[in-house]
């Protein structure tokens, strides 16, 4: 896609801090450095987000962002990691190329704020909503 | 693995608000419900994390999560997913038992906080780290 920044780094038009490159899937350094090694995996192919990837290159995708977390452990020492990718910018995604994070943790007062907080049950009917996303998948 | 709540539920010894099932892979409605229809996608086999978990079950894991994210969008109108994983305590892991979270987002005032803050990139030598991740891919 002509204006996607991810697209113009598999185009070598842009440059990038290589990870891992095969023919179908990318993998280099974010800017940002959330934490030390933090790493985007992307398709070489343009997809929006992971809802309209094609599952066989989603799986690509995330095998090449397991083992990035499995080097990451093994040789930056990471205690754990994150694998997270957003769909959507409501989700936080500011790229609009399928992309995964992988991040590595070391330490909580790190620069990765990830915050679960409770919804309050009582307003959710629980086997209702179980069976609306049930029907719907494919 | 004995102790293991999500094995417990494999087994149906704890309930769930199941949302999908096969042979090999179980996704049932988060207890905690950070946003409506907050899902868990696990294998039915017990792997600590993403870390020890065999590609190609962790590849179905997937498929799973991205079928349930998709459904999640038509069926419940959310504007969004967070599609996580995270390995290991440091990381935010509660239950030792690998499982993708799959989070619609339907407003940005939810329940959800996930914040990346930048590193200063000249703590960080780029090239020799994108090397060192490098070389440990197998």
């Amino acid at each position: 896609m002509e204006d996607c920044i991810f697209c113009k780094i598999v185009k070598g038009e842009i440059p990038c801090y290589k990870v891992y490159e095969d023919s179908e899937v990318l993998a280099f350094l974010d800017i940002s450095q959330t934490t030390k090694g933090h790493t985007l995996v992307i398709p070489k192919e343009h997809f929006d987000n992971i809802l309209f990837t094609p599952e066989d290159i989603m799986a690509k995708v995330m095998r090449v962002a397991q083992k990035i977390a499995q080097a990451e452990v093994t040789t930056l020492h990471a205690q754990g990691v994150n694998i997270l990718t957003n769909a959507n910018e409501i989700a936080g995604q500011t790229v609009m190329h399928f992309h995964v994070h992988v991040i590595p943790r070391y330490d909580q007062n790190d620069k990765l704020r990830l915050e679960f907080l409770s919804n309050k049950l009582e307003k959710i009917n629980l086997p209702a909503l179980a069976k609306d996303i049930s029907k719907e998948i494919k």
